[in-house]
């Protein structure tokens, strides 16, 4: 079987939707988990975007998360029967993808009064448009993003949940019960439930 | 044959690596631009995410222009013959889309202070950083993104150039070969030409 390493901080955050694919298919991987404060200096430069998580696979490396989910995706049985599925998984994907962008352009602007701004415009107008928006989503589909069922759209969301709280330093599913039944469905699942009850406490 | 219409404003930007699709496909499409100054305002609530792009497909309204892209991709011949290979093509859209959203963070800065000293960032090491690494993986595959062949991350990239020069101020290409031949080598592509020798003048 091929060796996987899984090379992050330690925290969730990107690195999660692909520890849960992984843990998912049942596939063994190191968990690698490099010190922000002590180490990552050293490592920045050699990484391929100077960025993480990278996944190694026999010594291949693989970056930017939402393609590295992709691919797992397909390896573990969470992608679609075809194309058209395949779509709706990437649209609901890069909604969430969004929405964390957003977010995040509020938590790194350097800026601080301009950073007050983008907190005041996220609370008032972004958060709720979105969490609307995906919550209907999240109910058309019983509680999953996409054709229904368990997908890594879910993983990928589920995944990046506590991050997403962190940065935008509020309870995001409070109100919000579909997108808590995505997180609780995704957290029931085979794989994932093991996962989740031994991992690293995180608060992001 | 299903009827296409894609719904943009009227610039090249997002909507672009689509009409690129839709063309080298050859793929009739209705090419409904809406007028930002006069229409957005009553289309904008009716949009799935407040945005466009928007390709309706007989009726089925599609959104979420990297979603759209991967499906079209698909159906005319420009993802990859397996998993790791859409993998290879999803990583340079990404790596493209993260290049996108950098040069974005500056070119929409609604504070002053914080816009300018983004673009100085963007131009002493962001802007630099990310020519260097694509240029590289631009050379490493003759002039295109992935697998050494045309893919829909050369459109993607080649739909955006303009825009991406606009929002950057600068000429991004002016120094980098490879990345010149990308574009090259998708604007002499089947139906791609055509299209780019027929399609509206636009700066962006």
């Amino acid at each position: 079987m091929p060796q996987y390493t899984l090379t992050y901080f330690d925290i969730e955050a990107l690195g999660e939707p692909i520890r849960m694919l992984l843990s998912y298919g049942k596939i063994p991987f190191t968990d690698n988990r490099i010190d922000f404060e002590k180490d990552w200096a050293k490592f920045k430069a050699a990484m391929p975007m100077g960025q993480l998580p990278i996944l190694e696979i026999d010594g291949k490396v693989m970056y930017q998360s939402m393609a590295i989910s992709r691919y797992l995706a397909k390896q573990v049985g969470l992608s679609g029967a075809n194309d058209l599925e395949n779509y709706e998984i990437d649209n609901a994907a890069d909604n969430i993808n969004d929405f964390r962008a957003k977010i995040a352009s509020a938590a790194y602007e350097s800026h601080e009064e301009a950073k007050q701004h983008k907190y005041e415009i996220l609370k008032k107008e972004t958060i709720p448009f979105f969490l609307n928006k995906l919550d209907k989503i999240a109910e058309e589909n019983n509680g999953h993003f996409a054709l229904k069922k368990l997908t890594w759209a879910d993983l990928y969301f589920t995944g990046l949940i506590n991050y997403l709280n962190f940065i935008a330093q509020e309870d995001l599913l409070a109100n919000h019960s579909n997108l808590r039944k995505v997180v609780e469905n995704t957290h029931a699942a085979p794989g994932i439930k093991e996962w989740v009850a031994k991992r690293p406490k995180s608060n992001r």
